[in-house]
């Protein structure tokens, strides 16, 4: 197993570094099945609704597509590093919805990583998303903020090994 | 069952109405099973890599308490109300964690609520949330927004009935 030693610290990761998601292809069954749990609005619920309303047929819950995007970022990128928990996250959009067969795939961007001033032994980093459908079509974009751990709170970046 | 006409639309809601969620008490179990699913990061699959973890227990995923959220809202309010779908959310922020046992909680807020003035059928309603825990801490709050329904398009606010 994997100790929190080997994971990637703050002085590992880097503003900038693109990170490919995964992809998942979501199912009538998996969109029914959270909406059931999480969020029972007729239009997740039942197909005949569905077509009828905004989304023109069965869609996700735009939380299951956010759920889906966290356990592909857990996947490629979270699991392996020195996490400390997440902060909260801004900006979430739902662009477009995510339809039944569709499938959900994106790229995630460090897009900035700072020291805690107060606490030297952490650092936030910001995550920018951009996940997209099998078209290329924009389906969600959000930015999540991530406390990740200093491997040595006592140096500074740049000061060497 | 509830049809779309008998739901609330623009007309029925008001900017600045509170809504009194219910509460759920989390348990180990579905800690640990929302986090296989979603967010399997060690300190929310095992006890006792929580316990030495910055959380200093066994929490919640913050996106289960997120989900957890939603499906308060949707039973107290959102379930009653003509929703066209989310458009996102923003300012999440998880203040403190939800531990194993803790009771979720909160209140929310019509922060405002305005027509579309392209789609006319259409408002944008703008919820703020402030979920506590049992000792009544705060524990996240966030800002969703969603498109409500406009019973008489055709009408203004306030032109009669």
């Amino acid at each position: 197993m994997m100790t929190q030693k080997d994971r990637l610290h703050f002085e590992d990761l880097e503003e900038g570094t693109k990170i490919q998601l995964g992809s998942h292809t979501i199912t009538k069954d998996e969109i029914i099945e959270f909406a059931k749990e999480f969020d029972p609005l007729p239009f997740h619920l039942d197909e005949e609704v569905a077509k009828k309303s905004l989304l023109g047929g069965l869609a996700s819950s735009g939380w299951q597509t956010a759920g889906l995007t966290l356990r592909m970022l857990v996947n490629e990128f979270l699991g392996k590093i020195a996490s400390m928990g997440g902060l909260g996250f801004e900006n979430l959009k739902w662009k477009k919805p995510l339809m039944k067969g569709d499938t959900l795939t994106g790229t995630v961007t460090i897009a900035s990583l700072r020291r805690s001033q107060s606490h030297p032994e952490k650092a936030v980093m910001v995550l920018d998303f951009d996940m997209r459908n099998q078209k290329n079509q924009q389906i969600m974009t959000m930015s999540l903020a991530n406390l990740v751990a200093v491997r040595h709170p006592e140096q500074t970046k740049g000061e060497g090994a």
